[in-house]
């Protein structure tokens, strides 16, 4: 009875693992259809989604099931709290992965990101993709130290939201008003996948040390 | 004992309509320190989120306390573990009034939105504060038939959200690319604000009828 529920909870953070890698591959893959215009790529994000968001309910309702039944106590009740918040967490990076997909799908057959901002941009989908693989890792092996370096990464995509900015806001941006709000909100909802990473890792923290930050 | 432990259920109600009250209070300075170019006021709401993040955390730990405690079930768990959510929702949306502000204190003297968009804007916040207010109510009182409500305000903001982007984008938009990046944003923020009270208001829904949207 008891080993059943230990392979309960462990399955779960496998789950959780598996969910997050699978957020990874949407962002990157919402990444690629706006970075080429890929209108085949763009409607699989977006499809997809649906995946992502039956997988987070199918985690949240066993943990609460869990919950329910088992009464967990201490750590065990922590480690399923803290699911149910990453969930939500994972969840929103999958809505996010949509909203870019859906930026790109707008403006094929052109690509949303004009040329002078396509490094910006194409390193901060880089620095989304390592926090999540991040998150990723902290969360399957519970790893406190990583979670502090993830604090680093969310500063760098901080910078380069400013960059972004910055290059919106020059006397040299020569391509109007659309491409600009385009841009605008692309770098926030890279910079919420980001943050949303962080918010993972500041989880499994809490979970190992009992200290929320 | 018992007793004892649904006065502490109850008055986590209390203080999650109070948290919400907060809230809307941190929106409505927000929106008139946007519209009327309010330094003083802007400085307030943001240095006001700071007791929005205490309330929210205190809220949280006595959750937690109760969870870890007394072992809740059937009802009082999933009232606790909604209450955990519905906190994480107040939580962000006393972040996205703080924002607001922000932009707001950024273009000081001058009010960040342009004439021709300031109907929208009021239309827009005066949604997102019926949608706070609602969700209160609806937290307060288990409204069942309100939270159906609600997500007709959604549509409304949806479609204020839209009319935002066609003033935007349309030729006679001769304010440049900085007011419509602030725009779109301001824009995105509110319509935020309302989809965290719709997911406050589906949390009660299905507290009280165990089905989530």
């Amino acid at each position: 009875m008891r080993d059943q529920y230990y392979e309960q909870l462990d399955s779960i953070v496998d789950d959780l693992v598996a969910l997050t890698n699978g957020v990874r591959r949407a962002v990157s893959g919402a990444t690629e259809a706006l970075l080429n215009a890929d209108a085949q790529l763009a409607e699989k994000v977006i499809a997809d989604a649906k995946e992502i968001d039956e997988a987070a309910e199918l985690i949240e309702e066993r943990a609460l099931l869990i919950l329910a039944t088992q009464q967990p106590v201490a750590t065990d009740l922590r480690q399923l709290i803290a699911t149910l918040r990453m969930v939500a967490d994972l969840d929103r990076m999958g809505n996010l992965s949509v909203h870019i997909a859906k930026v790109a799908r707008m403006r094929i057959p052109e690509s949303a990101v004009p040329e002078p901002l396509r490094p910006t941009i194409v390193q901060m989908a880089a620095v989304a993709d390592q926090m999540i693989d991040a998150a990723s890792r902290i969360v399957a092996n519970r790893d406190v130290v990583a979670a502090e370096h993830l604090e680093d990464e969310d500063d760098e995509m901080d910078q380069l939201r400013r960059s972004l900015f910055r290059i919106l806001l020059s006397d040299d941006w020569g391509h109007g008003v659309e491409p600009a709000i385009d841009l605008a909100l692309l770098g926030r909802y890279y910079e919420r996948i980001g943050d949303h990473a962080v918010s993972m890792a500041r989880r499994v923290v809490y979970l190992v040390t009992g200290e929320l930050k």
